[in-house]
């Protein structure tokens, strides 16, 4: 397959992902937050699902599209692996929807940051609150979800946070 | 409609338009010119599809995966308004297919590009040559041709050159 075969695929996961877990956070309240704003491309698809939730974006720096940088007090910037603890400050431990996707071609670097945000990702969930990740997170507290039709397994991750 | 809804969509029509092009060019002898090679996905797929073709690449500087990166005698590394017209001397004037993916976010910089282009893309197709673009080339001898289906008009843009 070719490598714009599979970016396709991946993008599509994504998005049918993300639209699922729009879906189950239905009746789950608080706010939404993004790890790693990218370009821009599925905040501004958050926001367009999810006009009404708060959506705080974490990431190193702010690299995307001028129409897609989150205005100031949704931005938290620096290494998520320092941000996140503090950030339950501002964000709270409610939040209703977490996106994932800091992964890079490193295999073994995405499974160590992976594992490092797992234990941080989780302590700002509520019960019900959903993530969709681009690596597998381990925790006590998710629970993998099924993935939506049509997204082979492997290619996203959909987690449920379960009472702590 | 979001981002990433709409990149997912100008991916698909890049795709079907590339397949489109290499059924169009079965008969058609000639080698290829990817004026962009970017992180190396439509090169990659065009290999794929093409394995008994010579690729030629232009860009700037190689920024590609470093799995999709050309052997060097098929890399034209400089701004393309300066190499094409001396790449003549090294891929001939008989190209069957030229793949251009060289727009930015900038629409009056790709019109500029797109029309000091088209006459050197044209000098080097052989009749009968296809010429794959992410933007609309005027030339008189290239021939717009119908997007396969589920391409969205001004997505992509598909010529093949006449007799000159």
């Amino acid at each position: 397959m070719s490598r714009l075969e599979s970016f396709i695929r991946r993008l599509q996961a994504q998005r049918a992902c993300l639209d699922h877990a729009v879906g189950l956070i239905r009746d789950v309240p608080g706010p939404v937050l993004e790890l790693g704003l990218g370009n821009g491309r599925t905040y501004d698809h958050l926001r367009e699902r999810l006009p009404q939730r708060e959506i705080y974006v974490c990431d190193r720096q702010v690299a995307a599209h001028p129409d897609c940088i989150p205005p100031p007090r949704f931005l938290i910037l620096g290494d998520v692996r320092e941000t996140l603890p503090t950030a339950r400050a501002r964000i709270g431990d409610a939040v209703g929807l977490i996106h994932a996707d800091l992964g890079s071609g490193d295999a073994e670097a995405n499974r160590r940051q992976a594992a490092e945000l797992a234990p941080l990702i989780v302590g700002l969930l509520r019960p019900g609150g959903i993530v969709v990740s681009d690596q597998a997170l381990g925790a006590p507290r998710l629970r993998p979800l099924d993935l939506p039709p049509g997204v082979k397994p492997g290619r996203y991750f959909l987690y449920s946070a379960i009472e702590g």
